[in-house]
């Protein structure tokens, strides 16, 4: 399988980058190829200009070659911090300017044409809040952005998410635990072909 | 009072900066001071980078000033389309950079402190979804992210939301009478002294 694994979090030596890193790793052992977009480390703009709108609109090459690898993948694998409930914007402008209408998906005379269907999702989020008090106060946001928003309208239906928390209390036991979690989940979701 | 207005969108002319501008209009009839941030055309740039996250980082001119206006503000309008259940990249930034841990909330031992307790706060969002879909389908994550995730956090309780659909199959008296909405709205929330 091709995978691409994207991460929106600034500085190396992370946690998010260590789960990046074991997802890349992992689905290597098992034989997949990746592509791999570190966001902050490439400088990738976020911002999406009006005149790259229209679906016939002439792309930036950059953003015509991220949208090029994720309809050549059969897998996603995303990682991020929780940042407002939301990605941090490094990766919101990502989604805003690689999962364009007329590529990703279109609306057809029969309704929305998903042009994802099929692949499959891991995404991988991190944050400092207890989950009792993410799931109560602010009814955990990413789950329902990924999943529904994000993932569902383009097709992708095989869909996973784990949240990792506190990252800031967290031992590195428990670090190391949550890194051995990934590398399950990537062999469930990616097996070895 | 003095009041903050931030619009999140690219094009001049569009709805969404009607839609700032009649609130920019009518905050001025009512005789209060109003700062107006257009962040596409100021150029923004929303990428939250590494040393600026501790709380007594260096911080950039451009952010301070956008902190100093936050805090000094009675009130926040702020405009913006519906991308992905989420804000476009640049006002997804302008939360990451400008809403600082230690500035506008920070963590006591009796619980966390929020620095903007007492504000009030208008939100304007257009989408193209029908209402039903958006509720139904998504869960209109917008209410939830600026409730709850974001004013929320720093004691912004007199919240109000108005979203606007369908944009882009409205008649222009539809428009008209939704910026006569945003006007009475405007009124409402920010009375003349």
């Amino acid at each position: 399988m091709k995978v691409l694994v994207v991460i929106g979090h600034q500085p190396p030596g992370s946690f998010n980058h260590a789960i990046a890193e074991t997802a890349v790793e992992e689905l290597g052992t098992a034989g997949h190829e990746v592509v791999y977009h570190d966001l902050y480390a490439e400088g990738f703009d976020p911002i999406l200009p009006a005149d790259e709108i229209p679906t016939d609109a002439q792309l930036d090459p950059v953003v015509r070659r991220h949208c090029d690898e994720v309809l050549a993948a059969d897998g996603y694998v995303i990682v991020h911090p929780n940042w407002w409930g939301m990605p941090p914007a490094i990766l919101k402008g990502w989604i805003d300017r690689v999962i364009r209408q007329g590529t990703m998906y279109q609306f057809g005379p029969d309704g929305i044409v998903q042009h994802l269907a099929g692949r499959r999702a891991l995404v991988v989020t991190t944050s400092n809040t207890p989950r009792e008090d993410e799931l109560q106060l602010y009814g955990d946001p990413l789950e329902n952005l990924w999943k529904n928003c994000i993932f569902g309208m383009v097709g992708v239906e095989e869909f996973t998410r784990r949240n990792f928390e506190s990252i800031i209390m967290s031992s590195p036991e428990q670090r190391e635990g949550w890194l051995e979690e990934v590398r399950q989940l990537v062999r469930e979701i990616f097996p070895p072909a």
